[in-house]
């Protein structure tokens, strides 16, 4: 068996409910997925928050992981779940973990999809096996000062799943389906390339991010339109200029109004019931086809075949 | 000026945030509406749920108004809520209100539809009217001691307008639409009727409430299979026994089996988020078709027309 630990997390959020009761299946018959010559964890980021269905409970775990916050002495029940994720789990942790595999669902017409944090190489690498084998878009998420922290980021390797549309709170047989499948293609990739049967893309295809847009709100901040309905479930679709994004109660619309907009510009996360508190409505990306770099691919391996 | 005071309330559930959000908007400008010749009372019922974005802060609200609560000493918020609500604008309040109209919102597929509790005259009448203007679907709910203390039973006439699909926490344009249609058509009708220009169906449409079916659950109390991917979002639509309700992991389904089931018995609520605390996975219906009775109409007039 290789020395190669893999931390799969749900519950990060805790009303994001569908690949934490996966886990909850798996506990009680683990030939459901087949792991092959890995040692897996599986773990529920956010247990209190999940048992009582909120997000969280004092503040966002996946922006608890910032170095600041980490070093800090506050009891905020996600800091100290983050340090003791990290304590078990860590690179440095009990059971040292070189990939963390992170579980969430959205309200967005996101369609199965990958989230990676900056350009890390080994990222990058991994996202772009997913995508070979399964066609997933790959949100680059970067250069946003105002969101950071991110769970995955503390691991040597680490990877968001992002699934939707489904309600928190409801668990659909889709996005179980959905989860599963990545789920296992993320341990099947992992153990191909540990035995040195994987093969990458000559390119992949990145969704880089660009910006937020907020709804437009009146003086107390409370949105004063909504989501305008050529728009919703429209994420990955590309937007151009004069292309109505909001729509008031009297019927006016807001229209997208950029300056100097590129081609294939397509909004993601459209509507995420949770991003309506951190001023996002949705977010620009910008559709771009990456040549593979083969120090990315080395770098993956130099992680995972020591 | 009518010395009719109609109560419309929004925001029961702090979660289901689109009726909320319309109430907002006619804050700001109430011109968006026409109440006519009624005195409109537009109320968010769960301030402090809305404003944390879940559906209750102690107890749910809309089963917080049974007389046995509304008599305790209980420092429950949502009791006091109630007591509060029945203080300023109950039958009996500072500001009485003959008419009490509840907005929710529901992950269900349930299109527009009206929940009605138990064969009150003057609800029926009501429902009868929104029924013959809208078409839509009448839940009657009634004979289930599990649940009870709902909001609208508090005052001499009231119904729940139930909207879906949407998430909990996201605004969508076509459930906005939706809700204010029927807020319209409400106000209309109610206005209708005392000017003596009412015409009610000879028939109406209802869905009797036959009972509750729960999720399978393991012995820790964990749902151990989802509502089947052909049931999803066939609220209303009849259902035969050896039809599949539910699904596990391991693709085995549950098929619906009841000792002498009836025609057109109709599931609702099926996968509704808030249910599932409640053990409830859908509710099965009975499609009845009714003749209205004039004793309902002579009641509502005599309630309205004071």
């Amino acid at each position: 068996m290789s020395s190669i630990q893999v931390l799969m997390i749900a519950g990060t959020h805790g009303n994001e409910i569908n690949a934490p009761w996966i886990f909850d299946q798996l506990n009680e018959d683990f030939r459901l997925i087949d792991s092959d010559s890995l040692k897996l964890f599986t773990l529920i980021g956010n247990p209190d928050a999940l048992q009582k269905g909120s997000r969280y409970i004092d503040r966002d775990l996946n922006r608890s992981f910032s170095p600041e916050l980490l070093s800090s002495s506050s009891e905020d029940l996600e800091i100290c779940r983050a340090k003791d994720l990290l304590f078990k789990f860590g690179p440095s942790g009990q059971n040292p973990c070189q990939v963390a595999i992170d579980f969430h669902s959205t309200t967005s017409s996101m369609g199965s999809s990958l989230v990676i944090y900056g350009r890390r190489p080994v990222d990058l690498a991994i996202a772009a096996l997913i995508q070979k084998r399964l066609g997933l878009p790959i949100y680059l998420y970067e250069s946003d000062e105002s969101q950071k922290g991110f769970l995955v980021e503390s691991w040597p390797c680490g990877i968001v799943v992002e699934i939707g549309p489904v309600p928190q709170g409801v668990i659909n047989s889709q996005i179980i389906n959905q989860t599963l499948l990545i789920l296992n293609c993320c341990l099947d990739e992992i153990s191909s390339l540990i035995k040195g049967s994987s093969s990458f893309p000559e390119k992949l295809v990145i969704h880089r991010h660009l910006k937020h847009i907020d709804f437009p709100r009146n003086k107390s901040g409370t949105p004063s339109a909504f989501i305008h309905p050529d728009l919703q479930g429209k994420d990955w679709h590309p937007i151009k200029n004069g292309q109505p994004l909001f729509c008031n109660l009297s019927g006016d619309e807001i229209l997208l109004c950029e300056e100097s907009l590129e081609d294939d510009v397509c909004p993601v996360f459209i509507n995420e019931a949770a991003y309506s508190e951190k001023n996002i409505a949705m977010s620009l990306t910008k559709k771009e086809s990456w040549y593979f770099d083969d120090k990315w691919s080395d770098a993956l391996e130099s992680l995972l075949k020591h």
